[in-house]
């Protein structure tokens, strides 16, 4: 069963946050896995790009910290980590949810 | 007198305005900029890049509408757009000033 390598709360970096929210198709992402709140199957969320570019995507969110992903049966289940990144860095997240919510960023994917 | 471009507030981006954000030189020009409150002359805060690439770090700072850079004789003054950005986007910038100012991203430029 694939393992996937998360980094730890000590070495999640704002700039690599800020980075990997810096892109449309993952801003949207992440928009929309913390309006779900639970856990979700990665291809349950609707996505404007191939899987493979998908892939990459989560990659760089998982990387990041922002994201965690487990492997459940035949599906890779991901979910927001709303604790950590407030934890890490209090307010960002959630002020930058609150702008792209704001705007129209989601229709500009 | 060259004549910079700024976009209006209608125009900033999220993504753009995180884009400007993920780079540690970039980040710790602002983090300065937002120290020092005034208008500063472009040289006066140390980078530890060459002119040139600091030219180009000045230039995505302004077209993400983060700074505004006027020219007063020989010099290029720059200054934060707070008021824009906390009118178009509240909170981000103050919440990742504070996560910067709280981690060791000026260290690490």
């Amino acid at each position: 069963m694939k393992q996937y390598q998360h980094p730890t709360v000590d070495q999640i970096s704002l700039t690599c946050v800020l980075h990997a929210l810096s892109d449309p198709v993952r801003l949207n992402y992440v928009q929309c896995l913390a309006k779900l709140t639970s856990e979700q199957p990665c291809g349950a969320i609707p996505t404007p790009v191939a899987k493979s570019t998908m892939s990459h995507h989560l990659r760089v969110l998982r990387e990041a910290g922002i994201i965690h992903i487990r492997t459940e049966g035949t599906q890779s289940m991901t979910s927001l980590r709303l604790h950590d990144l407030e934890e890490k860095f209090p307010g960002v997240l959630d002020s930058v949810l609150k702008a792209a919510n704001s705007t129209t960023s989601v229709e500009e994917v």
